[in-house]
């Protein structure tokens, strides 16, 4: 999926919502737990309760990966399932991987060949050829880590040379290695006021935002900074929507759940006359 | 496994050797594919090959997951293989990972908790709370990333702050978050001269060597920069040991290359003092 597709895929859904795939097995309905992949068995009734209000998803592989070689079985059976029902939908493995070429090079393999993930999520600090080899398939892309929303961002991403702090030495530098087709950044929606500086250096690229709902970030501010002629913007939500419901209704609810954002968000494109 | 126990294991094997995983299907001796799990097979005559003259294993996660689930099967069969067969020796997952708190929890069970592994390599990006979940298990460790052996290393990695570059923050300030016993870093050996300078930084951590051999690293110049007191390092070499030979002999090939490496690091011991 390039650049304008994505953008179509907005506006046909009036939404830039993305939904987190954090499915912890001790967070889902015990019901489900009979069943021989609860974790493949909750994510697939909230994709199909949710699919109309979001464009994308984003399985968190470490809550998959935690169940070792079983765990990864419910992963690739999640992002088959996605793309086999909605082949329009944007699915990034937040994976956060990052190695020298050569390996680097296995984990592309991994996500972007041999499951049909879009994107993946990849951590900067390895540099460019780490990075690239993600950026060698077609309509597939890199999501770089560029500013994080946790207390522990602050231990190095503000790490200042020249008054440039190392965030936005990964964003202006690693601008170069791909396009707006390709890459994106990932920056923390409880630093939304940083959204403003981050449009100026990156004013085109798509930025996937983390931690709205749970993690405090505000959806109007993020939109407010954040958004530009193509929305430019996707927003995460995770446990707010996939459990914020225990019962057998689980999915209805992360259905009306995904609509409540869904809502708000047709509300900012309105407003930008994007829609 | 503590400080004290992998120290007394070098002494006990006279070598500071940590042969690399990085078991590629496409690489390796062809007459094993006919196997149910050609991957573990190729691991386990390595391994029975190779444990007399090293003290540390290293499988590259990368080079699992490429193949998926069944990948993660492999991983899982090599590491609880080493623990049954050779409980003495350090294993390492090198996987690179590194999430907000609660993702980083999750990684740490998959590898630290569900597999056997003694150590994991961990990406500094996302500061403190993204490492510190990998520092609550008793006698496991945390290989943080300082500086890298890739051409890429240059992009952030000496991004400095009032003459503080950032992988000399990464070591000055993660130092505090775990201890000798349960902290090590990796030093790319490429760059064998900055060991002078990380040495005075961490002079009693153990630093772990990638890139000896295939990366192009001098073993002598990384012993004369790296060994402390404690030996204080891990040196690892993989293709070089690994695939030195493709045929029925490649098992007992690559233990004759570990040997090698074995003498010539017995050689930098006995010149320390060390043994």
């Amino acid at each position: 999926m390039n650049h304008t597709a994505l953008f179509e895929n907005i506006i046909k859904k009036r939404s830039f919502l993305c939904v987190g795939l954090d499915s912890e097995i001790e967070k889902i309905p015990s019901f489900l737990l009979t069943k021989k992949d609860p974790v493949f068995e909750f994510n697939k009734r909230i994709i199909d309760a949710t699919h109309k209000y979001s464009v994308a998803y984003k399985p968190n592989v470490a809550f998959y990966e935690c169940y070792g070689s079983k765990g990864w079985i419910s992963l690739e059976a999640t992002v088959r399932y996605i793309k086999e029902n909605y082949p329009d939908i944007f699915v990034i493995a937040d994976a956060k991987r990052g190695d020298i070429g050569n390996s680097s090079r296995m984990y592309a393999k991994a996500f972007l060949e041999n499951m049909p993930f879009d994107a993946i999520t990849v951590a900067p600090y390895m540099g460019e050829d780490s990075v690239t080899p993600f950026l060698s398939y077609v309509d597939k892309w890199v999501v770089l880590l560029a500013l994080t929303s946790n207390k522990g961002a602050d231990d190095f991403q503000y790490h200042s040379d020249d008054g440039i702090k190392l965030f936005e030495r990964v964003l202006s530098v690693s601008r170069k290695w791909g396009t707006i087709n390709n890459m994106m950044y990932v920056v923390g929606a409880t630093r939304a006021e940083m959204l403003k500086e981050i449009r100026q250096l990156v004013p085109d690229h798509f930025l996937l935002i983390p931690g709205v709902g749970t993690q405090g970030g505000s959806l109007e501010e993020v939109a407010r900074y954040g958004l530009n002629s193509k929305c430019g913007l996707l927003v995460n939500s995770s446990r707010g929507i996939i459990f914020a419901d225990n019962s057998e209704n689980f999915d209805k609810v992360a259905g009306d759940k995904a609509k409540e954002i869904q809502v708000e968000m047709e509300k900012y494109l309105i407003e930008r006359s994007l829609i």
